[in-house]
């Protein structure tokens, strides 16, 4: 099954746009109203899922939260493992850490060290890429655990902001469902 | 499909505890290996929507974070939405909001309002019951929206903290597949 036209489409639909999230003059594109439809959802999985089958993917990472939300369904119909990377602190094992800017100031993300093994080839599920700073963060981790990130997937990418350059600048390429404008 | 001795066995096998965590004496039950072994993913998946298959279920809800790992899969196997219940200031259209109690001080989680109609019966996911703190405001939230909520189901179940009977005074099923000791 490769993407509908008509497909991609149902699927921008059921994004809902918030005007002045979080501070005016944002158009906040609103990830959750896709989920409440239980088609939507299951069409963007299964999109995800038929493109990385035949990939060798060994594990998929998602970034917390809503990286949750699309990497571990993708993970179960991958038949591979889901490993979360997480804020300072939500890990009980022992963690790679790596730092990160924001608009305003820095984040860390953290990732398990014994989760990811040399070998493994890792697919990386977010639900929006922006500047592409936290897959970034994300990347490292699992290159420092020995992983190989070659692939990420996303529901919708904000084109404008050149998260897609960035990242293939790294080596990931980037497949992504739906484009806002991210100004 | 029931589970098994054998199944619920090897899904308790495949939690690590973590001992001295997030503080000295506490033995932390860490669900993240559960979710790196696909076999153990899958089985939990599908003994949850087995379970909930011809219950009526209209939509999935699952608290942040963890509760999205197993919540929207479960939302994708019964063919119905998923809406998440978050921290504060995460989901940007108009909430409900509940305080419930920690050990030391309180915290908040937050529904959006148009995403449970009344009418909906809802099903709470998330990976661990312990006072049932969190699941009590959720059902708060999904009450004051319209919604039924009489199920609840948990990967993990800490038996000696007594969630459970706080839930079923509040009228909700608790459905777990491992307990332990939570003390």
């Amino acid at each position: 099954m490769t993407a509908t036209a008509q497909q991609l489409e149902f699927l921008k639909d059921s994004i809902k746009s918030v005007p002045d999230y979080p501070k005016p003059g944002i158009l906040f594109r609103d990830v959750t109203s896709l989920l409440e439809d239980p088609r939507a959802f299951a069409t963007t999985i299964d999109l995800f899922i038929e493109r990385f089958r035949d990939r060798g993917i060994t594990k998929v990472v998602g970034t917390e939260a809503r990286g949750f939300l699309f990497g571990a369904p993708v993970a179960l119909g991958l038949g591979v493992g889901f490993v979360p990377v997480r804020k300072p602190g939500k890990l009980p094992r022992e963690t790679y850490s790596e730092t990160y800017d924001l608009e305003y100031g820095s984040d860390q993300l953290e990732l398990h060290r014994d989760a990811i093994k040399p070998g493994d080839v890792v697919l990386v599920v977010d639900d929006l890429l922006a500047t592409g700073g936290t897959i970034e963060a994300t990347a490292k981790l699992i290159r420092r655990a020995g992983g190989e990130v070659k692939d990420a997937a996303f529901v919708i990418n904000l084109f404008d902001l050149n998260g897609e350059a960035r990242l293939n600048a790294l080596g990931i390429d980037c497949y992504s469902l739906v484009a806002f404008p991210g100004h």
